[in-house]
This record gives structure tokens, C-alpha cells and sequence, in this order.
């Protein structure tokens, strides 16, 4: 079976969460199976590949860090974090945005990335594209190059894409 | 040079975070090394295995997510994720704990263990020991039994073992 008809059959659709009116896909399914989950880093970390090696997987709090570690892994690259407000010590760059049920702010160390830096921004979902967006602003701050956003899921009707749209965006599994 | 230099080494000292009293030890450095995030991760999975291969993995959100997925990954073991009140869709188990700066409430989904799975709880750091306490009770409600706690950093001054007395705890930097 190819990995997008594993993933979706393992993913649970819960409806109004956390909000009425959303439709939250529930991925933790996903790590109950250890291959499962190799394989869709590795599959994203092909494709990632095809694009350019990065020196830098970027992961946003909290989902982005089940996946993007792994990935850095497999790829022999830095790991660095996203952080809600004031979770991160030291000197950090800030940045508020809109998600898809109402806002929040991100912080990144200052010293986290380098100038030039290749870096691939990774999260478990792409709704309305606020989070990626958010967090590319982050890393353009640093002088970093973001040369991808990288989720397994995509929530295409949100057309989320169209906000990102100076940078690819790799995801494996699409709903519309 | 062993682990336990090369993580004291980039480990970074930030007093009076998150509030004045706390030294926070500041983990990002380490992720900056792939080399250095699975050393450490696979001398964890090493110590682990001496006492048992767990079935199940549980990492404590957010940090915990950081070295949990990757140290499941080795063992070829499960993932299970333990996050703040109302991220985790679905009925879930709950409980109310203190940790070194405040109150805290956890989930855990019901159907994330099976009876009798062999778990071992992961998180970054052992303070006070009230974290890992409440994970645990969270464990014990699904009916799995918790063979191990493993964390890289232990604060024994604050004798977070105590607290745990029922259950072994895998440390690799201890400070006192």
C-alpha cells in the first residue's frame, strides 16, 4: 500500500474540535506504527531532496516536533525549534499571526539560525497557511533562506497555498 | 569525548527563567548536532534496554516530543504523546499536578495504551519529579505499566527521585 493510503486510513477525522466548525484531523494514530512513521519522514525527506539539501529542518511547536527531529535526522541536519511566546529562553525573535481559530505569537532564538542558512519549515498540517507564514517571517529575520514548507497533511479547500506562495509547499496527503 | 561532555558543553545556563529562582537549562544547542541528538537518544534506548524493551514510548509535550519520537524510532517501538489540557482530541484521560513553577493539567487518550504495555516516559529534564508523577498516574489509569522514566538532565538537588521511588529513572547529566 502506497503511504498516502496508509496515512488516511490510520488518520481520525474529529469534527468541532477544538472549536465548532472545524474539522481536525488527529495524526497521533500515526506513531502508534514505528514504520509508518519512518516511512513518511523519509518520503518527505525525498522530496524535500529533489529541491535541495537543507542545513536546517525548522519544526513549529507542538506537532511540527513529533516529525521534524526525525527528518533532521534522516537528512544529517540541524534541528531548531518554533516556539509559543515566551516558552524559549534567551534572546528571541517574535512574531504575531492569525491561525484558522484565532491568534497566537511564535518565538525563535536569535542566534537559532545563520545568515544563508538553507532551511526547510516543517508542521504536521497546512490549513489556512498563517502558521508557515508566521513562521517563514521568523526565519527571514535571521538572513536564513526558507527553500521549502514541508507538512504531511494538506487541507487544500483552505487554499493555504496561495499564502505561501513564494515557496514550495511539499505535503503527502490532500483533502479538497 | 563521552555524552555526558559533549551535552554539558552546549547545554546553556539561563537563571531566572521562566521566572526569578528557576535555572532553566537551555536544551536548542544540542539539536544543532545531529550526531550529538542520536548519541544521546540511542545511550538512553542503551540504558533502557538493560532493564527491558518497552512496547510504548511516552513523551511529555513539548521538549518531550523533541527526543521521544527518535528514541521510539530505535527501539522500534510505539509513540505516544502526553499534551496540556484540551490539545489532545477525543476522550481522554486527565490529571491536575504542580510542577516547579505553577499548576498544570495533562491528557492522554484513552485509547493511546493497551493494558500491560511495557511504557517508558520521556521528557527532556527531572526536577521536582511532579511531571513524571503525573504522567505516570496517566499511564496507570489506561492499565500499562511503567517500567522506566528517561530523561537526559536530572536536577537531584531537588530530589525528584523521591517522588518516584517506585519506578527507575534513566538520567544521563545530573547536577547537584
Amino acid at each position: 500500500m502506497d503511504i498516502i493510503s496508509r496515512l488516511s486510513l490510520v488518520v481520525k477525522d474529529c469534527p468541532d474540535f477544538p472549536r465548532k466548525g472545524i474539522l481536525f484531523k488527529d495524526i497521533m494514530p500515526i506513531f502508534k506504527d514505528p514504520d509508518l512513521v519512518k516511512d513518511t519522514c523519509q518520503t518527505l525527506v525525498d522530496k524535500i531532496s529533489e529541491i535541495e539539501k537543507p542545513d536546517v529542518i525548522v519544526g513549529i511547536e507542538a506537532r511540527g516536533f513529533l516529525i521534524g527531529p526525525i527528518m533532521a535526522q534522516q537528512l544529517n541536519a540541524k534541528f531548531v525549534p518554533i516556539r509559543k511566546k515566551g516558552k524559549l529562553p534567551r534572546e528571541c525573535y517574535s512574531v504575531k499571526y492569525e491561525k484558522e481559530y484565532g491568534f497566537d505569537e511564535f518565538d525563535m532564538q536569535i542566534d537559532a539560525l545563520e545568515e544563508n542558512d538553507k532551511v526547510v519549515i516543517v508542521d504536521d498540517l497546512l490549513a489556512t497557511g498563517g502558521t508557515l507564514e508566521a513562521a517563514k517571517m521568523l526565519c527571514d529575520k535571521s538572513g536564513a533562506k526558507v527553500i521549502a514548507h514541508s507538512v504531511i497533511f494538506e487541507l487544500e479547500f483552505l487554499n493555504g497555498r496561495d499564502k505561501l506562495k513564494d515557496t514550495p509547499v511539499i505535503s503527502l496527503v490532500r483533502y479538497n
